[in-house]
């Protein structure tokens, strides 16, 4: 795919994979606004005093039909949005269609090559010059893209390396825009708590994953629901009466188990935690280590949000046609790299994301999905919208937060979460979907213990 | 597409969507013989001897990946076989193509038309002239189309009456030659027991759905697979938390019933057998009329085998974005010509089998999946591989049964059941694969319950 | 216990635990008639008609809170009932109390002795002397005690030794007056089935337990229910987290291992039908042989009917405090005589019905539940009402159809079940009470799947 | 019962029901021991170093088997133990009776009067005369049991006032002595936070109820065990088919509901808090008010530790036989004083702990369990051994950390949760008995996701 903008009737920049296929996604994404009460709420209730007015977004996350909603819900209160996906295959081309046609510039599609996805990562980035031109850089040292082995890391050192050579202020110029963060992911916001102890962190931040209405939610309902979309679509295997392996029973791996054993598989788990591994058991979960079983499974999925956890060593102890598969975080869960330099293997792909490849010993072989990353996005088409309508209204309200407090100091460099009132807002918007009526408490009731009778409810460590 | 019949380069006949799809067939079937190894093992048992030489085998059943290894092993066994699917949707044309390509004459392909649907039946049925030529009729009278108000019927008698005036002598020279059928769907297996009662039955015919290994398998744990899979596939909608309805409790919707339960949505169910009602009671769900509930459901699924089951008036008053659709047997189960004909209502799109169905009074919408008809298959990939391989099974042992018997009479214009040796074998010949362990009864303990120590284990009218 | 019948001031005989407890008794059978809207209906229909004028009834069937509802129900239709226990341990002894002061003659007592339970089961069955008197038997050959090793059966022989010595016609006459029976355990059933085929069924009899109504619903969900109630009764264990092998999956099983599964045990299922052992794998269930898991497990369960299933020498290699307990039929699907007699073990009686046998080798330990006899009768209170509702409404059923055609020949000396428009008529009874609403048939529709509107629903072979 | 203090042989006070069930206590203190492995390993790694040494503990909770391996945890450790039950029908007699002959003063019974539990209170913690004299109180007012209508709030003002004019410096005294409290229920906790943000908690106290291993499993898998096992001892119900009202979607709620939807009911949910309810609708559970359910439902539950949760109002309502119980926290959870002064109301007692109230106008009943009060303690025996040991652990744990720093100023007068190396630590003593195998972090896999090897491996806002 040539690498070149492309650009609206009214001139806004895109790079989608087939802008045909617009009118498809907005069926789609009309379809979505139903099931996504919370993002429509927002739009009734923020939409008409457009606080986002002058605000830029640029978004990193996969340009799903629930994304568009999201995006359409941020330039329905007033910002202007630029989007990329987190994830080479994440893509849903009809999604990325609609909101480039219509309302937000996008550069995604699925199945890009890394280049490509850096590039469309720089593409999200690029609000165009800031204010004044700067003084050239004084040292002319540029990142080495050869000081690192790790073919990604190596593209994002390049595309740095460039960048620079064009415009030495580049990233300080961004930075110097940036009026701060809201991160979703588990393993994204461990990243930016890192950076706030060692002081890196230059903007605030915003913790969306640690709502509850996020991370009890999207992260353990969603994979319930996406981790046997994507085994179906992928491989149409029957669950029922397999052996699977679930490496981590965080959230993920508790939404992943519990789908899995509602299927019909016998479900193991593997865990580092001992409380994690407890709770297993108390749900009848055998927990075990990868060594164990790796012979003896039908079904591989790794949940960790580590690396390293099928090793190329397992995957040829396998059984024949062994499913391996994540839904974790980066495709370091899974040895991609090991697998790809085996001696003598072989990989025949079945259709795009599913792969079977032959160990050369054995002549025996087993069936990667989305080449290691995240199976539910390369394999099916993510989270269904109503989870995702409760993860993104609490994107949204933490980037109305940001942007509202831009300059008021109120949040510094750091990592923060949103409000108790605020998470149980997110919720309360997704009952009446759902034909849910709350009790209220008396005032009575109230007081006997203690907290407000319109909430919040829980004390901040109240673990749900 | 022009209806006429292509040949391979050795003259067998064919007609599918596209050749070239052959290659991904071959590897999904590949695939697919790993997951089903009762029909591997009787290519194990039965190919060496090959008992279905001379056997002309016509097959009128979902053209799948599944159905792939299924005629495979037959031709394995030493049959000729032509095939069509069973339904307009249900081919999978990647598996029409391997099989067109390398074993057996195929007719299907996926989004037929009623006249392709039973062009490609007629075609499957035509082994060409039979033996001796036979005097012309002696009535010159032929269907009339005219005849009824059913459209598809309407095909069904033109096609009879063109044929007629072709050969007066078809279907008489057609039911010379058959040896016998075997059949596996409930609906399909209640039609011949009425041709039996009606004494119109004019072959043996074996009733496989009635296995334990069929109908116990495939019906149930078959679509509690594949119900959620249809459902993801055509609408990405969260299942969870929704309210479902499934109409029927036999082992289609108990299936159905088991996977929405599971998937977290809260399911009604609506019956009019009182066992099967309080079945449904006493796994928690809640039994009501379909008037009860239809303003309040979020998710329909029909499978009684019934018709009639969801009629217009019933749509009409759904809430918006309802998804109504059949896994039980023809699309009457839903009443599709009450709504296509209802004044004023507009069908949209959004992609194949997933339509869109908005009322003119209120502008609020419906989806249906599969224009009503199986879902499962038209909209995902049907049942998977390794409940197939149990039904197949047994339809390869009835089918070398009545071969074998062709001319011993020992079966004679009736219904037959496999007898519970057979229905116990294709069991065991499944159960290594899961790494299953059987016990053996002593001499002793067999005498105590008075059953051969190898089995058959249970009385006739064992219910499992 | 001495072994004196007692008389009620109405003259009505007896032998119970301890009168006074007849208060509370009555007490809890007015809360089981609220859950039993089947045989309350019975009465409602059949009770001013009083069907059972004339009619002398023997019951040998646990003395339960439900029994006694079905005795008071036998009763209100005109019946003459004596009634003992079929178990040791299954007497719950207020209402065995209730019953003898208010309604019927009963002979049971919780935790007879061998000879007690036998001295009852005679007494029920003793309706006093016949009609004419008859000759002396010919021959004086009486049963020989000895020539048996069964201690149970030794009981038996002797006691028909020593009946036959005070009246040589007494099983004779008892025939004579037998109109048939009714019989509602699988192990029953089948005994009948071999008596028919042997030629020594003397009587007809109604399979009561082969009513859709009983066995998939008293077998399973009862079971379902009472399992785990009476391993916390006994132990108090702490299921969740337990490994639990289920010794058969039939519909006893399938109960127990839903329970257990549910509870959060993981279950590993043995079995010898492997249609039974592939239903178990679709659910998840691990299919191993005893032998594979002896050492690992937790909770041992035997739910076969067959004997020999848990030897001493399984025992002996089981984990201390392993849990060993049968659920199935009789006590020797645990080899109780190997664990009494084995050298040097020791029984500690931590409570009634929950006893610890320690090795020697080893001094660790197992806990043995009710003496290997039905745990959930032995060391709970059975099956609830509702369930028990279903069972005893087709023994009233069968009970009247017998004593209504006791002259007209309808029923020879054979087996029978049941029709079906009888067992949909149970199910109906019990929907009501929970709320659930039936669907109507049209005519058009009921013309279209060939069944009468108003049932029976299903053909007789159907499995539910 | 008289309140008199007894004496052991060796001088130790106690006040329990009938010593002779001691032995059978013993028993059940042997098995428990053997399914509480986290504080049998307490015993090992703390036993010989006696770190309990001068301590004197006084415990109030509930005097189950449970409870008795902590006590005898805590003497083993070196302390001195004075016990009481916090609840008057909690309390396992031969518990209570074993360790009051064996290894503590204990003064509990099931089925205390209110009075007789506060006289037991104070004995538990009547440690004898502390060090020196004091002067007497300056002030001659002692609090009035006239000041509040709570009848059992009445009996705790005249134990203090009484005391008061016996030795006026007694409160201040004890507290003089108090090292610190660990306190285990959520209750409980809450006012202890309450007591912190007033600035009146006079000592340290360890919130043991905030770690993982206590709410989260005790909380949950606990109740999912002891509901249905109340329910069945109490009444026998049949949960199956029957609707369930769960107040409250807590950790207890949530194991109540899975109980009550595994067992077969119908499960509706009454919640004021979204976050949850928004939780029980992704489980499928219906979300409604009270007001909504309470004619049709069978059961409920009440789950919140709040008050006025289930009113005479409500109970009126109700269908006949409604069974009514509370595993929350008090007995005003149900309107129990409503009830008693309910005009014309009728108490029928089943059995003790076990109500029929029926209500003059309908002549219907509903039963009520346990007077109101925690219905798995007083219809059952509480939660099961090995939950208990995680929670008992930490309990140990717990008093183990006050005592030691008793003089190091290490802890204020707050309240703290223990931290989470010490969580983690107490599951992994758990998990060997479960048979479990953890995986162990690599020192790349650990820096790569910033955790320890060893743990603990997550932030301490985790929610599990």
């Amino acid at each position: 795919m040539a690498l070149l903008v492309e650009k609206t009737s009214s001139g806004r920049e895109y790079k989608v994979k087939d802008l045909t296929q617009a009118d498809f996604g907005r069926l789609e994404i009309e379809l979505a606004e139903v099931e996504m009460p919370g993002l429509m709420a927002c739009r009734t209730e923020f939409g008409p005093s457009q606080p986002f007015k002058g605000a830029k977004i640029t978004g990193s996350l996969h340009m799903t039909i629930q994304t568009a909603v999201l995006i359409e819900t941020l330039t329905a209160l007033g910002a202007e949005v630029r989007w990329c996906s987190c994830n080479i295959f994440s893509t849903q081309d009809h999604a990325a269609s609609a909101i480039a046609r219509d309302s937000a510039a996008v550069f995604a599609w699925k199945g890009e090559t890394l280049q490509e996805y850096w590039w469309c990562t720089e593409r999200a980035l690029d609000w165009g010059p800031g204010g004044a031109e700067e003084e050239f850089a004084k040292s002319g040292k540029v990142p080495d893209p050869n000081s690192t082995d790790n073919a990604e890391f190596q593209i994002v050192l390049t595309i740095i390396r460039d960048g620079l050579k064009t415009d030495p202020k580049k990233y300080h110029k961004m930075k110097e825009r940036l009026v701060g963060v809201s991160e979703e992911t588990t393993t994204g916001v461990k990243r930016l708590y890192q950076m706030q102890i060692a002081g890196t962190l230059l903007f605030p931040a915003i913790n969306v994953n640690d709502s509850v209405t996020k991370s009890k939610f999207d992260n353990l309902y969603g994979c319930r629901h996406s981790l046997p979309d994507g085994l179906m679509r992928a491989t149409d295997v029957m669950i029922a009466g397999k052996v699977a392996v679930v490496a981590g029973y965080g959230d993920v791996g508790k939404g992943c188990a519990a789908a899995l054993k509602q299927a019909g598989a016998r479900v193991i788990v593997t865990e580092i935690d001992p409380i994690c591994a407890l709770q297993a058991t108390m749900e009848g979960l055998q927990v075990l280590t990868l060594e164990d079983v790796v012979s003896d499974a039908d079904i591989f999925v790794t949940t960790t949000g580590n690396k390293d956890i099928i090793m190329v060593d397992h995957m040829r102890k396998m059984k024949n046609n062994a499913i391996v598969c994540n839904i974790g975080h980066f495709d370091n869960e899974i040895d991609m790299l090991g697998l790809e330099t085996y001696p003598g293997v072989k990989k025949i792909t079945i259709k795009p994301q599913t792969d079977r490849w032959v160990f050369p010993e054995t002549n025996t072989g087993i069936i990667v999905l989305a080449e290691g990353r995240l199976m539910n996005l390369g394999c099916a088409t993510g989270h269904p919208s109503f989870v995702m309508s409760c993860s993104f209204t609490n994107q949204v309200i933490a980037q109305l937060e940001l942007w509202k407090e831009k300059s008021t100091g109120k949040y510094e460099k750091k990592v923060y979460v949103l409000p108790k009132h605020l998470d149980e807002k997110v919720a309360a918007l997704h009952l009446g979907k759902l034909g849910a009526r709350l009790t209220k408490l008396t005032p009575s009731q109230a007081e006997y213990i203690s907290v407000p009778a319109e909430g919040p409810y829980k004390p901040p460590n109240y673990r749900y």
